[in-house]
């Protein structure tokens, strides 16, 4: 299995950059988290320039976070809240995928390095529903990091936050084994 | 009075830049409507680069954006919704006001060209008041253009559609004037 990682946050020191290298060394064998480091060079959407399936007008980019999001079979979001909401950089790369072949029945889990703040992650949840997006169940998945201070060794070494990032992922990879299996029995 | 118009999308033909220009053509003798025109040349927020007043790397944009909402006395937005969130190229413009001293306490009034859509509203409301704006009174203004094909001199003649920008102009005019009395008391 190969699962995309997306971080919310530009800062180049980000709890939520470090939730996802920790769940990149606590993959199980099999897993392969790779990271998308796109956010910052993707324009900002412009349905101008998504009218149709393989638009020619679509942004190089875009194109590239499409096609990131067609080679895996699931995806972690770990995001920040900004003022009460979703960061704008990290809703425009959702907004990019809002029209692709690629995302719809995808499986998303989300991980919330910052457990108090509830509102950016029930936008998201209800945006990822609205983009038919198969939001695995639990998320977001409180990582309680935020605040804290740690390195990535002292991290995976917190027996909740580890405990809290095994779970969220234990639980994608569930929703990733459950559709293997439905589409399986639909091919019978 | 001076006010500063803000369009969530970068349409080429906007319904949400048409209201505000329908606004624009309605304003009072004395109420002078200015267009901010940068939101696609924004870069991606990143807290690490506004990390104290005045920081010496806040982009170019983001120094103009603010100097933009300092010059003007209100602030009209008129934002779509994309997948029942906020577009992030609007949210990544609010992200960038967060940390800034022009900001705080400006009057905001919220417009909705496509009323059945109330996700983004809610989400923009909640994050406009948590960043300390003075969110004008009857926030959002439905104003039922959206679909309707009409052009600038049709969407003036609709009775519903210029009624309804009419009432969140004098809305915002109102809580400038209170504010202006406020202040005024506040010297004596």
């Amino acid at each position: 299995m190969r699962f995309l990682a997306v971080c919310g946050s530009l800062r180049a020191i980000s709890s939520n950059a470090l939730v996802l290298r920790v769940a990149a060394a606590l993959a199980p064998l099999g897993v392969d988290i790779v990271f998308y480091n796109g956010l910052a060079d993707l324009p900002h959407f412009n349905p101008d320039l998504d009218t149709m399936a393989d638009d020619p007008k679509l942004p190089l980019p875009a194109c590239e976070l499409r096609a990131q999001v067609g080679a895996v079979d699931g995806i972690l979001i770990s995001s920040p809240e900004y003022a009460h909401g979703v960061p704008g950089s990290m809703k425009n790369a959702l907004d990019w995928l809002v029209g692709s072949s690629e995302f719809p029945g995808k499986p998303v889990v989300l991980l919330n390095a910052s457990p108090r703040s509830t509102h950016a992650q029930a936008s998201l949840a209800e945006t990822l529903r609205t983009m038919s997006a198969e939001l695995v169940e639990g998320s977001p998945f409180a990582v309680p990091l935020a605040g804290k201070g740690l390195d990535e060794a002292e991290a995976l070494a917190h027996p909740e936050i580890a405990s809290a990032i095994q779970e969220a992922l234990a639980a994608l990879i569930r929703t990733v084994d459950a559709q293997r299996r439905a589409g399986m029995s639909a091919e019978l």
